[in-house]
């Protein structure tokens, strides 16, 4: 038996892992918005999962992977990723399918910020365009050995800058430009939609967490890598760092435990020490966690004070605390230690970097914004964004609430016997749409 | 070490992930019923994991895998499946389990096509028998070494024939023998019963999707299969082009992407690379999954046309893409290549085999359909499909409208101080079953 | 290649299955508490996964693992967890992970037990407490090869004893001193509350299921154990034959298949088996899981015999089956046989051990909380019970029933246009704390 067997075992698991925090993207974003617009995020998941991982095997891993040119952008290996040869002992199969996964993960961050007011196609185009275009160049600059960032020793393990930054700085800029949901704000004070269905935005960052050891620990890629089991330990203390800390300060702070903030607390936690999983001890990621979990809480409150409206606190999650972490390496980063001249070097290379991934994300989002507004259209009609997404765009409620109640279902039915007025009849004037 | 360390994790694993499943048919089948049956469809996937379970591994696991009688059945090993004697580098208990993941799928294709109006013992009865004999006896055509399916050639790598198609015929048949939903048809169109609860449908297909990374790559039984991540691989492109084409056809044949049709073509795509992923090219399962996906919506309308009441689409996802997973393997295998003579016999022998199946399905499905008919009875009565299957055979709404009121549980409490009527009475007047 | 490689993704694998159980333990409770407290159940959980996660990393696992003072108590590793030896081909950090889900999972136990009527910060200060000592240090005497109980031959392989009846034994003294729901038991008659969401409650028991192969199967702590792959198979048998024998005894006996009873009898075969899965045949979890599921019913009925309110049957499903599955394993360990003075000897050292545990569970249990009771007060005044303690709590109901409507939405926009009223004066008209 050969390392390369457990390796294929190790990332196969661990891809499948990655791609499952899809469902949890999607569960917390549809519990997080209000009911008439679950169903539309679910969907836009939908599209991550097909056409975004369509458009990242045939072009963007190409872009991602392929032979660098000078160190900017890679330029082979399109429509057929598995030729790659990784000089490891890894199936270039497996190697895709992980990838896979983490650029999914990618457009998932923006799909969230977006919510509830994007028109469906235009998600379609973007969601493409982030998993070809803008994921995969950025992504080749730090992870693949020839780019520019790497070359300059920007240390980025599973992805705080690659993947969350990046995706959050999309998300602020796309977010930005798509305007914020009708009636959010009004006479400079934030109208709050309260989160329709807690209990299933809980699921989903069930999942998100479970997924996060395969994301983490699977970024070894190599079973036999000594950290390993460090990774996925730090992973864990970092999330329960970050929802420690979100959940104390709303209880303390507000008098309430805020359910969304230590939901989000703890994926902050998650985000943030993701850069530096394989190279920080224990108690670096407890105090990183720590204090993700209080940035969190800022970074929301910053980011609806400047009028950027951001449903599921993407933007709060993934960039602010991609950012951080991907600093925070910097600072906590074992083999350079502390007040060294490595530390400082290092320091450098990661702010050099995470500005550049910002820059990139924030106008290259911005770019593609502009792309879907004057293709399809990038907004929905004032009248689909009341009505809500899910019947525009889906024809159908997330929840049938007519059928929900026993006692309604049998006052129609009784309706009908005396009055000879159908069923259907009474539902489409109670509810004209379904 | 020895490999069959490595293969006992893997082997565990996957049957875990597959075993997982079942949480994804219930909540798949729960969200797209109504909401009176959808604690009933639960309770039927309960039925598989549990006496359906125990049917396999006393009994159906002795059918087929049990010493071979002249091709068509095994007869040995009841009672005591894990003294088989495999001949590879796996226990056998871990073989064991897996193949009972394998046997409680196929059970739970055929809950969803006879939900929201069969007697609750009648489908007691018919788990078993699938599990018993059904599912084992033609498994054993196909997977045992001697069945003489595998004698002809016949090629089915994780059981698009062996369990979707055979799954997805027993369920035609059975549905139809059952009869459709009270008011599904009249007057010859189609009456649209609203999925209840679409969140939770897309919860069971993230399951699902997840799981089937075990369901493939699991069945290579074998760590250092060098096709492993490249099945994993062709399972997620399968998935993501059935998802995409399914998606982007009712988009643009209908102006709404329908979610339910979403989340079968990516089923449907899982089902079809099924039989051929350890043998095709990736472009091959893009292919497959992205004509799965179409073959799902057109299966659909026929079978509504047919009048068989197949409430949440398993016959076209499981049955109609099983067959075609089985014959793209044909088309599709590497070995074989385009236009030899290998690709003929093997065709043929696809062919043939499928054929078998079906017939075998369907008319054993039917026999079995029979056999509760005149035990217990196959079909709920007019008033327990009325009321709702929930309330008929467990007592119990799948949520409890009232409490989740406050507003509602407050006056309920006003009006007892007021009135001195119990909020108890106040309840049974309002919702008399409860 | 070595076996530690193996080793560490077997256990970071498992472990994270283990803690991906604590999604559900919360949706497990969600779905059967009133739909009020679903929120808070949800928040407890965050609780065990974040501040109770810390606090055994960093003073519990001392306690546990510690180097012993005498067979009672760990004292050692206090902030270093991962500095022990293990003297295994293990990481350190890895077990540590694995024993962190394990410890959380204890705590989760009691969550279910205290819920719909507990002050949030009284369980924050009972989660702390039994991670950081009330689970670690009867732990000890077993786990640790120098602790009393592991001394006088006591065998507990996954921890029926260890975690669940140690947890159920907790349960039940602070369910008790907490006293019933308002309304719980009146007139000696007990008061139904029907669970709000079976769905909800369906997807955790799935989650738990799946993650219990990897807390069954993964206590082996080491992929090369001969018995792995039996015990995962048993482990599934168990939860089989426990779910088949409460759903056939509710069928036959009430007429009803009881969900609640199906998945909690699902669950105590799970637990039943957990003690000795590693020592029985196959058939012998059959026995033991069908007992259990016998078990799970009569216990639920005594517990509220003597008034003691558990809204999720946690005790009757941990304590009860914990006991039962202790017990067990002296009965059907393969090693000992039947009739033997080997089988004596064992029965006694489950029986002294099981005894010390519930006896330090109930003791320490009845202790946790009277600290918490006279520090910040142990129980939501009868204001916050009545309102729920979502909106008490965590200032938002579970589901937000205004946004849930379309119909209802359209009318408040139209009652808007109408009459002047603001929406937000209507929904606060309407449900006074949204």
């Amino acid at each position: 038996m050969e390392l390369i067997h457990l390796n294929t075992i190790w990332v196969v698991l661990a891809a499948a892992m990655v791609l499952f925090m899809e469902g949890g993207f999607a569960l917390l974003e549809a519990g997080l918005v209000r009911t008439k617009n679950a169903v539309n995020v679910t969907m836009k998941i939908f599209v991550d999962l097909t056409i975004g991982a369509l458009a990242f095997w045939a072009i963007g891993f190409g872009f991602m992977f392929g032979d660098d040119a000078g160190g900017w952008i890679g330029l082979s290996l399109f429509g057929s990723p598995e030729s790659i040869d990784l000089g490891m002992d890894l199936p270039s199969a497996a190697f895709v399918l992980f990838q896979l996964g983490f650029a999914v993960a990618c457009i998932s961050i923006v799909s969230g910020a977006v919510a509830e007011r994007m028109n469906f196609k235009a998600y379609v185009i973007i969601a493409a365009l982030i998993a070809m275009v803008l994921y995969p160049i950025s992504g080749h600059w730090v992870w693949n050995g020839d780019g520019w960032l790497a070359q300059l020793g920007m240390k980025d393990f599973a992805g705080s800058a690659v993947i969350h930054a990046l995706g959050g700085a999309a998300a602020l800029s796309i977010a930005w430009i798509l305007g914020p949901r009708k009636g959010r704000y009004r006479d400079g004070s934030v109208n709050v939609f309260a989160p329709s269905n807690i209990p299933l935005a809980a699921s989903g960052v069930f999942i998100l967490w479970f997924g996060w050891f395969g994301f983490n620990a699977g970024s070894t890629l190599n079973a036999a890598d000594g950290m390993l089991s460090s990774i996925a330990l730090n992973t864990m203390l970092g999330a329960a760092a970050g929802g420690t800390s979100s959940m104390l300060y709303t209880m303390f702070r507000y008098g309430k435990t805020d359910p969304s903030m230590v939901m989000n607390g703890a994926l902050s936690g998650l985000v943030a020490v993701t850069a530096g999983c394989a190279f920080i001890s224990q108690w670096s990621a407890i105090v990183i966690g720590l204090i993700a979990g209080l940035i969190v809480i800022f970074a929301t409150i910053f980011i609806d004070s400047i009028q950027v409206d951001d449903p599921v606190g993407a933007v709060a999650v993934h960039g602010f605390n991609g950012v951080f972490g991907t600093i925070a390496l910097g600072l906590f980063d074992m083999e350079a230690g502390l007040f060294t001249t490595g530390q400082t070097e290092l320091l450098i290379a990661q702010v050099v970097g995470i500005v550049a991934i910002v820059v990139w994300g924030f106008g290259g989002g911005a770019a593609i914004a502009y792309l879907a507004k004057v293709t399809v259209g990038l907004r929905a009609s004032a009248e689909e964004e009341d009505e809500g997404l899910d019947m525009a765009y889906h024809g159908i409620p997330a929840y049938n609430e007519l059928d929900r109640f026993s006692e309604t279902t049998k006052a129609l039915y009784d309706f009908e016997a005396s009055t000879g007025v159908s069923i259907q009849e009474t539902k489409e004037f109670l509810n004209p749409k379904v």
